[in-house]
């Protein structure tokens, strides 16, 4: 059980900014920290002082040296962000400092908060519901305009109110029913059945849409998965490179997206892109290189879009291979590399001219069209580049926002597996019911069909929740949130 | 010129927290975020707000959408950090909602705030001085006891009080001389010329010991410098690893201290250390390796504390190299190391356990006498270590702290470069006037020199400055402070 007696203390920035900001939530929370603060004016207790003051002074430890000069806000519970008795210490940016304040508090009562510890607290006592909390690391962790705008809707209330909606009209029709069986002996029929049928259809869709936009949720917040598929040397690397070499500041700020995976994220458009480089495609004897090849197809058939970067001096057999490896062309991309060296005199090289009848258009780089040649299927979008000297990456860029189709996407979006899971439970038992509603089954079965269904619902927002599962969602967040 | 007109925005905090705190300093600071956030309850304009309160709302982007929830500081002029209008916006701690927040200012009419230009406004509006306006960055970069101790005092005004006090004695009496000279027809002394002197002796003294601690201040500030030395493969690194290894991670928090340089920082004892490892020491024929020999002995002459490392299986020939190489033996440890293969019979070991009487203590690690030999002169501390195994480690902080004799250093200690050689100029003209007085040179003569010892003690705390001082001190200050 969540332990909501003590009051706990965590920094609430990260290391190495001008200021510090470290949090103190729980009943003794000003209490403690004024243990630890001498104020610059003779004021009175900060546990009395008015919520949402600043409160400028000295935090002091016990042989009375000066720690620091601080600005403590005061907020009294219920209206903090845990819903708590809570104080923010401002201190100076230091490591030192902000670990010597998190002694003293800890030494005046606090404890050391664990990961996510103030939004689990602010869940329990009512401020948020679980989708809002969970919104919280998603805000934070938000590195395009799409995951932003996904993550402070559903933080604000919006996706809950949405399911809420539902579940009230559930709850209804429910209780209806229910009703019905209290005067079985008479026979009536409280519910229209008609309507009811029509309502259910109705929730049944509603809950289908939103487990199904968790295709697109997804792709925003974890990034549309790209994978790069193409023959060993056709420039594979040097593409992702020239793609990331704009955008990779602005990901490495964002802790956990890349370092620890082979992937590499970036931002397109506002969208959110995940690069997924994949070992060559060729024939493989020998096992170890049948094992990657295996991995590079199954990459393929999760990816969202397939990159088939294809050596223009060598086009006609990797176009070939490219295609009989990627089984869906609207996934794909055919990107005819190394334009630069059109003008080379490469074995072949005429060949593949005449067959993908190459020419360049005014701009010099997007030429959708001119590759087209009788063996390449017209849903596969051809682009003639030069990863080496930035040749076409716009068109590119542009072409993977097109097929990402993530721009104009309006309306609510799942971006939690653990919500798509229980939407898809609560659809399958609305079918249930529906299907017991039309085949006239007694209401009392129907009604059971309904409450599971709405527990199902209620496990999102967290009406219906367990220890375990608070557990693995908090633990997930960082530590002073 | 600094520009004062402007309102000026920044974060303050590092990326990659829970939270992040947006500063907002300059006369259209409040109505600035006032165009961009909406309360959440309807209050007056956050212009008219009382200073010291704290405003809960959504940052609004011109399109309407919600960008975050957020929480605004207000702090009336001057009542605030820069003494200027202030807010400060406390965010969900992501890359993306900062980088938009800023976005949103600067379209407001708030521009960019420039390193240090937050610190530099405080200075420019009276709320510190120089020298306090210096003490911020170094509050901030603080990863010792003494350094923050140091430093805290310095921004709490200590250093400023003590200088401020020497400065104005000084002007008192220059004040008498120059009205000597008003008489000067009269042939009067208003001022005592014995009082005179004894005071002048003591403001030089005051003066000197003042920029002698700078070699005390700088080591607690920057380090003291340690140079490590041995011959190749005496476990040189194997030593700096095993003593930073528990350290390493508190280093790694402080921006700017190891990772430019091959110098590695960590905290001993409360004290900042600086190992320098160096080439190892042999005899060099060609001119490469004569370069990096002269490298090794300007780096001992430079270190305060010279750990000499020896093979103890090679130890007799590697001591005379290092009594050799190291001409102020009192700087030097010699570190008995690999002290675990004693037992290997080596050739040429019996004649060094003979000659060092090699024996290990009941703890096993520190044998600062065992070791000690007709041929190592008594200044120099001696110890049997294993840099591999961590034996004989502790012993060695131990040394190391004890040598640095910085733990039990109180008084003011001067950190700064540029105050120690305004406080050397002072020194120096104050013994002018000294001399000037005891040769009854006319008082005007006299006066000169006292003016010229108020004027450098003046750039100190910034009473006398230029802009181009100004401008290099506040660059090396980071963005939002």
């Amino acid at each position: 059980m969540i332990d909501l007696e003590s009051t706990i203390c965590a920094p609430a920035t990260a290391p190495g900014g001008a200021l510090a900001v470290i949090r103190v939530s729980g009943p003794d929370a000003l209490r403690c920290v004024g243990r630890i603060f001498r104020p610059s004016s003779a004021r009175r207790d900060l546990a009395e002082a008015e919520g949402y003051t600043l409160h400028y002074g000295n935090i002091v430890a016990p042989d009375g040296k000066v720690v620091d000069e601080v600005l403590v806000s005061v907020f009294h519970a219920p209206a903090s962000y845990t819903g708590e008795e809570s104080a923010e210490i401002s201190c100076h940016g230091s490591a030192y400092i902000v670990g010597k304040i998190l002694d003293l508090l800890t030494s005046a009562g606090a404890r050391l908060a664990s990961p996510g510890e103030f939004t689990r607290r602010a869940f329990a006592s009512g401020k948020m519901d679980l989708a809002q909390a969970e919104a919280v690391a998603d805000v934070i962790s938000s590195a395009s305009a799409a995951q932003h705008r996904v993550a402070i809707n559903q933080l604000r209330g919006g996706y809950s109110d949405e399911l809420r909606g539902i579940r009230d009209r559930l709850l209804e029709l429910t209780k209806l029913l229910e009703l019905e069986l209290d005067f079985s002996e008479e026979d009536v029929e409280f519910a229209d059945r008609e309507r009811l049928g029509s309502l259910l259809d109705e929730a049944v869709d509603h809950c289908s849409r939103l487990a199904d936009s968790f295709r697109i949720g997804n792709a925003i917040r974890n990034g549309v998965p790209v994978a790069i598929v193409g023959a060993p040397n056709s420039g594979k690397s040097t593409l992702l490179n020239a793609l990331l070499r704009d955008e990779r500041a602005i990901v490495s700020d964002i802790p956990g997206t890349t370092r620890d995976t082979v992937e590499e994220t970036c931002v397109i458009d506002g969208v959110l892109f995940r690069f997924i480089d994949t070992a060559g495609i060729r024939d493989a004897s020998d096992e170890v290189e049948r094992l990657g090849i295996e991995l590079t197809f199954r990459k393929i058939s999760e990816a969202e879009i397939v990159l088939g970067v294809v050596d223009t001096t060598d086009a006609a057999s990797q176009i070939e291979a490219l295609l009989h490896s990627v089984t869906e062309p609207g996934k794909l991309i055919l990107l005819l590399n190394k334009c630069d060296l059109e003008g080379v005199d490469v074995p072949g090289r005429a060949d593949v001219s005449e067959r993908l009848e190459v020419s360049e258009n005014s701009e010099g780089s997007a030429c959708a069209r001119d590759f087209r040649s009788s063996m390449i299927p017209n849903e596969v979008t051809c682009l003639k580049i030069s990863a080496k000297h930035g040749i076409g990456l716009d068109a590119l860029r542009r072409q993977l926002a097109a097929k990402a189709g993530l721009t104009s996407t309006e309306g609510t979006l799942v971006t939690n597996a653990r919500h798509a899971a229980a939407l898809r439970q609560t659809a399958t038992a609305l079918s249930a019911a529906r299907e017991g509603l039309s085949s006239s089954l007694p209401p009392d079965l129907v009604a059971q069909d309904l409450r599971e269904a709405i527990l199902h619902l209620g496990t999102i927002t967290g009406e219906i929740t367990t220890d375990e599962v608070l557990g693995e969602i908090f633990s997930g967040f960082c530590i002073g949130k």
